[in-house]
């Protein structure tokens, strides 16, 4: 069986934007703001936006199941207040987990949240506890800089964070740690923001005792952990010069990584430098990057031939990567999975 | 020969960093500013800084030149207003210089830049012609934001930058895009700050035609590239989306990596992946990685292991990495060598 951890709603039906669009004018004094009842997509129109796009793709990749959030990029917590972001996570975490109840075998939600730049992600705790106990849930997203690229936030060690965290154990889940649409020029969101926020998420943890805090409290840097297996030498040493502990021990308990690396040295390295029990197979498709590698002729996307290419890894470490490790680190996807009996 | 074109200062006597304690507390209305003057620092005290440093560990791993700055995190460009920073680069860069005169077999200097927030980078040029012209330097450290972590400049790509860009072609030198201290507590300096903009200035380049407007220009993004030769394909994927030229073409006539990345498999890595000809030897000792590996029993730091081993590499890849792509990239490196018949 292959799990794909990181999928997002990237296709939802045309309504969806429109809605938000006049969601975000009525911030701006244009309209009344729309109610959340006022979008309205048929069953219909969620099967074929998902039929002829990432279920498609699943089966042409032979993926069997992929957890599927709201679009990262269309979080934007930057925009508005809570309130903006509540209304707003509700019909967004209601469509995939509407996607879920269509394609029970392939689909399964994670939640985003309704954070707000400056609010306290206490706020956010009804929508998550909605998204697991209603929805089935089994993860969540987390995005450490709501500002959308201006850092406002503490760090993610910061007990400003521990109402989410505490939620977190409590139910038993864990968060990928994902950042939205950056709306700091400096930033280019696919290319610069999401990468240095995995980068700077892992270093938070590394600089921290957070996971003396929260020992089960469990965090999947995705896009392959941005700068940090490529750097993992930099990165062992610089724990080694805070007198922090050796990393397997220090994050490794508590820190996972994604596939989402588009080439094959990428993976290559990731899957050498970095423990197979802390690998997770992920390609966030449809994503940022949809083309065709003319060096490959394939997807750039495609990372499960990337794992299947991987020379050092065993079929038992294929395994792991592939299902064992997503059945271990998020529980209720485990838990769901055998109520259907696979 | 072997030419580490990334070193910095890091060593100075503590009465550089004390008469920087001084101008600083300054601005917080604690005592009088320091005059440049008031710092005394003796040949035999600059030549003790480095002989049993830096020179020391470069005759131990056979290293015979280093590109020599200020050191980075010590810039602070965020701090006080354009004359701090002017008087600050002002003793910085001659410091570097007089290491120079008494090192000039082993130590050339490249200057850091009087950059302030919000200042226009136009200022910063005669400090830069004072530098190559008294100082024989050779480059210049370039940083895309002097805020510390708050990133309020506009990208490298934007006319905002362009005198520098202009002077830097008229003498014919690259730049290395080097941040400095993170006063953003989100960001580690070393941990994330940095990676994040080395990876944020490759992105800058990429959706922007910089180089068309400069197709002179050069950069050398340092810390192995951030992010970018291990998620080379992402960037690959982007920059098709964007409908940009294949980044061979759109980018590796201006853009060249430094080797500073600690461990075996990430060299692998960079080395595999980007083009032999834009990778250049570098180290970055004695820096922010300073202990020794124990799972080699080497420095982190000590890159030449790293790149001797690196399989892939013939051994005229390795004299271009070590020395030719150097004499390229920095034609007045190449000068001043020549000139000492080297």
């Amino acid at each position: 069986m292959i799990i794909d951890i990181h999928g997002h709603y990237t296709t939802a039906p045309k309504a969806l934007e429109e809605w938000r669009n006049r969601q975000v004018a009525s911030l701006g004094g244009k309209g009344a703001a729309p109610k959340a009842s006022e979008l309205r997509i048929s069953d219909d129109e969620l099967r074929e936006s998902i039929e002829g796009n990432q279920l498609a793709k699943m089966r042409e990749r032979g993926l069997d199941l992929t957890i599927f959030s709201p679009r990262a990029s269309f979080m934007a917590h930057h925009i508005g207040d809570f309130q903006t972001s509540s209304t707003w996570a509700a019909i967004c975490n209601e469509l995939c987990f509407r996607v879920s109840t269509l394609f029970p075998d392939n689909f399964i939600p994670a939640a985003m949240l309704p954070q707000s730049p400056g609010v306290d992600p206490a706020t956010c705790i009804p929508e998550l506890e909605r998204c697991i106990k209603d929805y089935g849930n089994v993860a969540i997203n987390l995005n450490p800089d709501p500002s959308g690229g201006h850092w406002t936030s503490p760090p993610l060690s910061d007990r400003h964070w521990y109402p989410i965290y505490e939620k977190m154990v409590e139910y038993d889940i864990p968060a990928m740690v994902h950042v939205s649409t950056s709306c700091n020029p400096a930033f280019h969101t696919t290319g610069a923001h999401y990468l240095n926020a995995d980068t700077t998420a892992f270093m938070q943890c590394l600089t921290s005792d957070l996971f003396k805090d929260f020992p089960a409290l469990r965090f999947i840097v995705p896009h392959g952990g941005g700068a940090v297996p490529y750097h993992w030498g930099r990165f062992r040493g610089l724990a080694q010069e805070l007198k922090k502990p050796l990393l397997k021990d220090h994050l490794l308990n508590n820190i996972f990584f994604d596939t989402c690396v588009y080439h094959q040295p990428g993976i290559d390295l990731l899957t050498k430098v970095i423990p197979v029990a802390n690998v997770l197979f992920a390609s966030e498709m449809i994503g940022a990057v949809r083309g065709i590698d003319p060096e490959t002729g394939h997807a750039f996307d495609d990372t499960r031939r990337y794992i299947d290419a991987a020379t050092t890894l065993s079929d038992a470490d294929r395994q792991r990567i592939y299902e064992g490790n997503a059945r271990r680190v998020y529980p209720r996807l485990d838990a769901a999975l055998r109520a259907r009996g696979r």
